[in-house]
């Protein structure tokens, strides 16, 4: 028989262990879409302690929706041994991979899921942590009480590593620059992205992906976003690039 | 090198020829939750042409946020079953089966894509195609129209059975209920969700799962609205298990 | 040293350690306005485990204003006792009892905390736990979660007895009676406040103080709502008064 | 008889293909009111194969409410070849030519189509594509989607030629001076509308109709805001013959 | 040389002379989609005075989106003649007539401005004058003061027959049927459109068309809606049918 | 010198002075449109304590936006004293009197303020006070704490007699109505304005004015709302007499 | 009898004509306030042709709330001659005239009607006409439209001198500021209200009273924020100074 | 018996008596969140006159919500005395005092009542009063004026000290240094708050606490926020020392 206490119970007592159980992590990534999830699952595949926290309600960010609402996307040879590392199908058209964005954002989570790195949703990075001129963790909020324009302080996770993988807002680098100091970039500040150019944009994004401040990375469109790269269309190779690359460059520091 | 109106193409073409290729379906499910998911995979194994329609974005629809946004689920005995087919996690504490509700939509989803079924997301099932007295069809429209408050005419797309996994606002039943004719409910009309009794419910949704009008059957947390069963909680077994009794139900008839 | 962690886990492992412990009590009350508070008060006193379950991030519902936002309320002699019960402070004029309204939600709360009584906030209550036509308990759900317009599942606490003390929504009794079976009054239904007649009204609101449905009191000015008696203006003594019955009517029966 | 589905059909296969067919182009233009229209016209008239989109479900733009919604425009004389070249209605007083808004764009619309151009509704360009500091093509996506407030990829088509003809807001020179480079401006970015100087303006907007960036030519109201030239108020003729000099501009270099 | 008074002084006088011109017709149509259009081009070519109002800027109706923002309409055979009527090509394939929506709104709307029917956007029908249980005209309102919430008094038009064209919300004759009396439907009230069935929706369009109420005629979607028949999808003969069946009636009666 | 404190002090003070004298009255009427104005005028010229409370901040009601906005409301010659009373200008034009909407408000105003009455912005009518069947007076709020979607209380004032000159909302019979009691129409409830018929309702606006319950007097285009008569249009002729008529009643019982 | 379409076409014709006729006027003046009103009537009074625009519904702009929605206003010694020569009553206090703020917008209003200057209502100055360097007109709109979201174009008055008494947002300064040139102001551009000194304001707005830019003066609260002089509270008198400051220099050079 | 308008005249007469009473005062603070309330109650006991003006219905501020709605606040040793000051009931674990949220909001509440101090809540601050180069009060509105989107004008009050306490929007700060003069930090301006770093800001927030401005003090979390110190987290020991520092440092100037 089913008792609606024992379900409450074993709900929050099985979350709450699992958000406590991350409050201290080796790498910690904002923003749950296709970057976001590759670097996790690497990341977790090398060892290391991951949690990544998404806004919304659900996670694979602007891959859902294909190129104008036609659920596919498009992968370019470079990246294709990616797709076949998380069991994406796809077809093979004048030169180009096609893939169901609906199955990509699935293959994505289920393997990140199950590599052991640890995803929360309806959370937002509000702020960061800072010591000394370096970020070593995120400040936290349910994006639900920001939707509601509630007043509600947050609270803090500690990281060895932080990523920004939120896409081109870009959210943790915005508010390490206003809030913090001077980013890696000609600047010192965010560059903003610029007009589409596939082709040069899918190769920044992965040279653009490193350490943006210490402790901080970046990774995906924030990538290019950060440092005034082109941006990318429904291609989505460089971002599953940058995805593996930023893993790589921290697990080298762990 | 990436000519981007070779993506622009290809992405169009093979979604429109998917599109087009599901104009005439076997069965056509709306609404991407985890009964309709659960329903869209078997029947899809069964060899039957499976279309699901699911107006947002993202599919998974209530299972991503768990109980209170503390993401995980509570699956009784007689569903575990399920969780094992799609290869989902979990931890057995009192007599319940707990895993992660982000885990188990990104399972649901993977399987139901590999099955066969076809997917569509940020398509709304605005009312249905009907011929003298018997429900054929969706008529679908982009909900995006909806959501910007275009004035838009829809499509439609045939099929030998339709399903209403839409969870409790049972928008085709509600559809067709006010522009079709009489359900097979004690009224004749949508009965509406009584208050949570869990193990009442969970027991009823199975029960309820079934043919509401001719050519229209009711799945998940619909078939419990439509006959005014109670509510059921974060707890999902029958929810599974009325996904997989709809697909059963409609497989005999094929 | 503050390390911010360590914040963060003592806050939510005493939160939820709360949270927890309320899954099963005895009294449940929905809605944090001075009814509310005084029958947690006067329960809790008696030794009753109370769990009260407020939607707004502040307790103290439409006490706050006053009467057009001058923070006064007023008081009638055969309720003074319990102005004096809290140490809130008065003026006599005219043979009335003039109380600082902000004062008066102070000491309400302060006091209500100090007898034991558990207070949650940001918690709505969306649906009643039934089983065999009675009421036992709560479905509860964050109320940002509805602000926010998010699709997510409510948790269950179990409860021997509830109070509905939303006010006039009586959002309790409204589910009730829509979900679960006729209320105890004259229609079955809820009969919906009538216009102001203060006098007779602060009679009423404590003769109409009682069970609704098994397991189900209403208090305070749902208490007129839900029998259709006369609303009150901002006299408030009856309402302090019903929150007092309620408590003793439960107390017997515990 | 009608089966809804062949009607479905004919639809998508007869849109998607135009759509198909138009990813490649002569000149793209943004924005479909009066200079767009024009321009579109006498372009395919003189056989480029031209491709117009517009934001909203109707095209027409701000033409269609006449002055303070008395639906009437004005001419002057110059421009009135231009009514007579697209078999629209004029009364002569005191010198000016005034006709029906309403009447303007329906013969505007239906010239234009009938001289091969491509229009496009429901279509906003959000971006452009580059290469190498030149214009060539445009970045698409539903208006509906950025109504709804989705996050969706866009698609992009190219195109030898790009013509800004959005009016006021120049979408278009904006995302340019913005993301790609400095405008063929006196300060190298957009200058802004002046106040309404009716007749400076109506010469003005013939003179600022040119190439603003390479590849990019700016034309109707679009002109005299990237220049910071005075507002037109419903004079049309400006406008009108804006839209043939930058058909005539392109055309001579195609 | 341009006088910006003088633009002005021009557009409201002949704009408020046509107004005033058209406070007394043969015949008002509310609703300016293609039946409205239809109806007021084959009225006015048989002589009748015509006024058609739409509250939109802009005409066209739902015609401009196609089916699901596909911008493509189908008309069967039988409705083909209309579209050489107004000069609208188009393509047969497999028995259906496809042809442009964007065009198909132009040539409408040309053709029916060059009869000499008068059309003004931007303003609403909010009421009827009625006359001893019979409507002799229209009340009419700037459809801006409705969206911008002012209160401010409507003006009345006076036609010897109305049309209701007003698509499935049927306005006027929910006006007619909630403030006047009961129309000639089998309920006496409005029965609301029921599911699609285009090919009997397509036939019954033209039956329903005719007079509902003494004095208002109604014609279009708003035919099948007060009638209680099938919705109507993409294709629009029925629409155009009506449109023509409606003038034919009422021109029969002046 | 101008010390700002002397000026808070000379503000508050007057004005609260001015509300608690009004606390207890002879009239209160609810809506300063023009009906309510002119009541207002002619009851404190006989003599009676009146006070108007309109919950806008300016007064004036639907006077103010003549026809359309055009600034012109019109008054038939049985009513043209009205305006003489009231020193409004106007012209003759074939038989109608034709003046200036916003010198008629001004003239309303300015007049009814001499004449003694006390008019109060910014104030809604929530509820009306009752005893025993009969109404006796207002519970008043700030408007601004409804539009700001406080949680307040209201406060009460009394009155011998009330009236409703709410216009067709007619908000306090709408209120008694559902909360105390039939009123004294057919229907025994609110019957809603019908069609535009202007000769007629402006006869029936005098005659439909009186008691409609104890205690509570109709007035103006509220007159014509309960009793489900024809509405008006910009002729202001009705609405002035019944003010007058409305003053005439009440000032006999008095 | 009453005529709907004679009342439409007396409404219709009188206010077009009246506006018509204020194409062009010695003076155009935005805002409705009491500045505004005050300068209308003496600029009348002098014999100039003097139009008014005002974009809300009604006019009196911030003078109806008094003080906090206590509706009274204070004038000082020096401004209480203008209360008298608009018939305005007022009670002195400590050195202080105060007036009823809703009785002194009724007289500012009908004695500025009675002067023979013309008031429109619902109109926004949504730019200016310039010529060389100089200010001489308005560009207007409906300001429906505008809250309507519509795109529709505006028409041009001409005048001789125009009035920015739109206070605080001081609407035509920010304009000419932006699209002309600099103003006569230390900046060049608008200076900004500075914190409330009541005493200090109220001499200022009569020395801040006058041309910013060739052709356009500055009244009221709009004089001192160009200027960056403190703003006023509920004291009037310096505003009512200002409207009677700005028809003497204007009337001078006429 | 209770009278509904004795009701009304106590309310209004004894709230407006302590209005009035309160239009001069020593000290006036703006913001009632745990560092208003704390100083306003420090400076009562001293003997000072203290006014707190409140912008919600509801005092308390961001404390109501603990950490990410998780009712809990922490309090490290150093502030442990100012709880016990207040009667608040903590919880010791890991060298941090661990306090209901609700609770604490309560008790600061109650005693700062019981203190003497005068808590208004509705209201904004919505200016300052300035006297050559020094705040000298505050001006004041309902904050559902400003909701409500009415242009009401708003009152002044005097007092010998302001304290800014609004948190880190820091409201009064913005003000002066927007509109009076240079604030007392190394740019003049507001610095702004950065990244949590919880142990250092709990430091400096006591450090900044203090006069930015002739007349103007600053406290709790808008000491850090205008003097660029980073931002706290749900640790309210240096925001309770913070209220308790600047009312030490006005009371040795009073």
């Amino acid at each position: 028989m089913i008792e609606e206490i024992e379900v409450s119970r074993a709900i929050v007592e099985n979350a709450v262990r699992d958000f406590l159980d991350c409050l201290e992590v080796d790498v910690a990534i904002a923003g749950g879409g296709p970057s976001g999830l590759v670097a996790a699952r690497y990341l977790a595949d090398s060892g290391a302690k991951v949690a990544l926290f998404e806004r919304k309600l659900s996670l694979g960010g602007g891959m859902w929706g294909g190129g104008m609402m036609y659920p596919r996307i498009v992968v370019q040879e470079e990246a294709r041994f990616i797709l076949d590392d998380f069991g994406i199908n796809y077809r093979k058209e004048r030169g180009q991979y096609i893939a169901s964005s609906i199955e990509s954002v699935a293959k994505l989570l289920s393997v990140a899921v199950d590599s052991g790195a640890r995803l929360f949703n309806c959370i937002s990075v509000e702020d960061v942590l800072v010591r000394e001129k370096r970020v070593n963790g995120f400040v936290l909020n349910w994006s639900a009480v920001e939707a509601a324009g509630l007043h509600v302080d947050p609270l803090a996770v500690k990281a060895r590593y932080c990523v920004d993988a939120t896409g081109h807002p870009l959210e943790v680098c915005s508010i390490v620059c206003r809030k913090v100091g001077e980013l890696n970039t000609p600047s010192g500040g965010v560059e903003g992205e610029r007009s589409m150019w596939a082709d040069l944009s899918e190769k920044l994004v992965v040279e653009n992906t490193g350490e943006v401040y210490p402790g901080l990375y970046v990774s995906g469109m924030a990538a290019n976003a950060v440092y005034g790269s082109p941006r990318m269309g429904p291609v989505f190779g460089g971002m599953l690039l940058s995805g593996k690359r930023v893993a790589e460059l921290i697990t080298k520091r762990l």
